[in-house]
């Protein structure tokens, strides 16, 4: 876990209509899309977003999806999204909670673990290379 | 429109949970998924899939899209989505009925038009290229 | 086509990476839930939400879609979407434009009809029923 | 774990454009709708369907998700997507396990947990309702 408040971000989502079941409740399968937006504002802040990987030489798959449904998420809710990274050495996981905007309750529990893979060789590294280490002022 | 055999193509989709909206029918916005499926299958019959797409030089953006719903999808439908080159002279038409399988009815039509864009210039193409008259065998 | 300017309305939507194909482009069968934004944030505005739809006891089902692909769309790029009631008279025709946030170029067109339904016999309505006109302030 | 062979199930996929992001593997948030598919299969097989949930009295949201993406999946590849019940007593945990058609590297290991919960009242069980129980022939 990490104090630096550059190392948490959230995103206010609203609930689309197609996303929405007939149990009238969002498809456990669009939650993803969720963290996406979350994870992409966060990685942002950082200075590590999709095009400055790419420049970096890695790809940072995710390796491991974990989502805990806690209650409904339901058509038109404006929800908060809120991301942070919850560990770096060797893989970069980040957890997520969803909130009603306004309200502390937690609707849901996630996170994403990601590994560096070099682009050109296509090996899998096992300590985060030097490049998030710096974005994320960690050295 | 054209008598050829192979410039016609059918897949089978069974309508999944997450494509059904609180009415109880499918959202009108997944159907291009539906489209896609049996426009792919086509372009494999006739030997210009995506893969030999790339492989040509060509890219072959949709540019058009046109549907019209005349009855509703259900979950766990059974689809017959049936696609047909409709054109091919100077962008290539590819036109679309959904039918419940073993039912003539027609629930959906479609089209879409593609043009060819040629991959290192950028440049769109004002005529199908010999690449895809030769593949559909009209030259 | 109306000139009130309660039935044109815009949404902001960031292209998200999960729309983004191999091409690097959003591929076309995302655009329906841009539109969907717009559209809802334009029937929230006019007073007939989905609802307030619902409460009327008319559905209003999607029957024609077209979309015009003018230029790509990218990853991350800020759009507007707009939206505008083109035709209300016998079915709600709205029409649509997206563009890059900033920048008059049109990069899509597009437009949806949709006709009144009566949830309670199933029956389609030849006329717009008196809750839309009424909304759209009309009668 | 179980060995009743009704117990297991598993459908093909094949992957489509639509699915594959910029990287050209698959967007790891569509996976869950490849788990879907085969879970659907396998309560159909069981005599618990989507329909026979909702004739039961009980709606079974999934109530958490777990996916381990051990190696990447590709446009165009055959999937195999096998679902089997993990756990009934309490809750009903399914596994899954993706492989290539006809090879048996596993590319993606899975679970989701469901839970029942009365229609009428909203209240969650604490133990797995008699008709789920009599379907898995485990009563």
């Amino acid at each position: 876990m990490t104090l630096d408040p550059r190392h948490r971000a959230a995103v206010e989502v609203v609930v689309p209509f197609f996303h929405v079941d007939p149990a009238n409740v969002v498809w456990h399968g669009h939650y993803p899309e969720y963290l996406e937006a979350a994870r992409c504002r966060l990685m942002e802040q950082i200075g590590y977003s999709y095009e400055e990987m790419a420049a970096s030489g890695y790809l940072w798959p995710v390796v491991d999806l974990r989502i805990k449904y806690v209650r409904p998420l339901r058509y038109g809710q404006r929800l908060e999204v809120e991301a942070w990274v919850a560990e770096w050495e060797y893989r970069l996981k980040i957890a997520y909670a969803i909130r009603a905007a306004g309200n502390d309750a937690v609707l849901t529990r996630a996170h994403t673990i990601q590994v560096a893979v070099d682009a050109h060789s296509g090996q899998m590294c096992y300590e985060t290379p030097p490049v998030l280490r710096r974005a994320l002022g960690v050295e």
